[in-house]
């Protein structure tokens, strides 16, 4: 499990007062990349191996501008050539339940532009990962 | 179905090239609100009856900047206080399957906080609108 | 000059209720990329010529979700290596006066890093679009 | 003088591989608001007093994703219902700088939808924070 926090920026919410819907895409985002990071992955958009093939959000509770979020990142199942990540948002002071979001990440080479077998280093790093490990 | 089409803008891709996952659920949002429109749901924020609890995408193809989408939205199902709506972009040239999209849309009133039962002049739309039919 | 018209998307707003000052910025660049296609520019990331040295916008009245804005560009100067680019954003329908915005944008080689002489069909395209001919 | 950092998101480049110009101003709008909470300006949406009346951004360098930016906030002059803030923004390990950022801000009441005087606290604090001093 892989932890992070995110203050909700202004431009985040939307007239509802909220935060808007595809703001939630971003912090998923970001929490899925401080994981590659911390996973050893290059931050080098030329060396970049990782496409987004499937992504989803189910929202639970409404959250504001400058609310701070804790994200919780697992890794849910591991195949050949993609895995599965999921994202725990809950409101950092008072541990609501937010957001849970999920992405389904191919290992992808930009160059052929074709899917490839995860390396072993990386496939075994996040089996280490898996949530109920 | 109701068919409209988005250009892809300059900021809506990343530095791989192409649009960024996020930018997407924007896609979604503008056709869904076009939908709602074209309901007679009024575009007035202060009598916003709809909030999202949840929704995904699948990727199928990347896309571009500056190409020309066409997004198809249909209705799946129609609950009695929800419904889902699914969308399918594709490239408006070609025809090639870009991305599908869902969402879980629930009938909702900002002032009391509370989901409620969709009118049945909406529902009555809604239904006329099922992919199948 | 040259004439566009975007319709105000919901994620573009924020949570005082108006379009977020950020999001115009989204509208000139896309009143811009459309007056370089109108030039003739390759709308082509990999032979992509310009980049943009400094923006600004004045708000002059707030505008809202779902709103139809009309942009108008113009040219304000044309220099050796960089021209400045103006917009005027009003209500489709009232008329009224939104917001202002300028950008300085400099012809650059993106291969090279480096500015470039503009060439004379650029120029004389820009010259012919000056505000005040 | 403030001063706070941001790291770049994936989805606030664009397809030339840097910073879309258009992510700055979230950049400065984080820094004005962090410049207001610190002033004790309350982060309530209902109780909002400040509106921008304008902003730009000159861009002196191009910066990439994952980059860790260092943003300083000064204030530059105050009027009587405004003032005129401004942002550096550096590479916070080489200290390059990649954009100098301004914003004038009015004492804005959303109710009554009229610029105010601005409170004397408030005056005080922002004279304390002119650049010079």
């Amino acid at each position: 499990m892989y932890e992070t926090q995110v203050k909700v920026r202004f431009c985040e919410t939307d007239a509802l007062g909220h935060i808007n819907n595809t703001s939630y895409f971003i912090y998923f985002e970001e929490a899925r990349i401080q994981f590659f990071e911390k996973m050893g992955s290059p931050m080098n958009i030329k060396k970049w191996e990782y496409i987004v093939a499937s992504t989803k959000c189910d929202f639970l509770a409404q959250a504001y501008f400058n609310q701070v979020l804790n994200i919780k990142t697992f890794i849910e199942k591991v195949g050949n050539k993609s895995f599965t990540i999921s994202h725990e948002i809950t409101d950092s002071q008072t541990g609501t339940l937010i957001a849970k979001g999920e992405a389904v990440i191919v290992y992808f080479n930009f160059d052929t532009q074709k899917s490839e077998l995860l390396p072993d280093a990386v496939k075994q790093f996040l089996q280490s990962h898996i949530a109920s490990v």
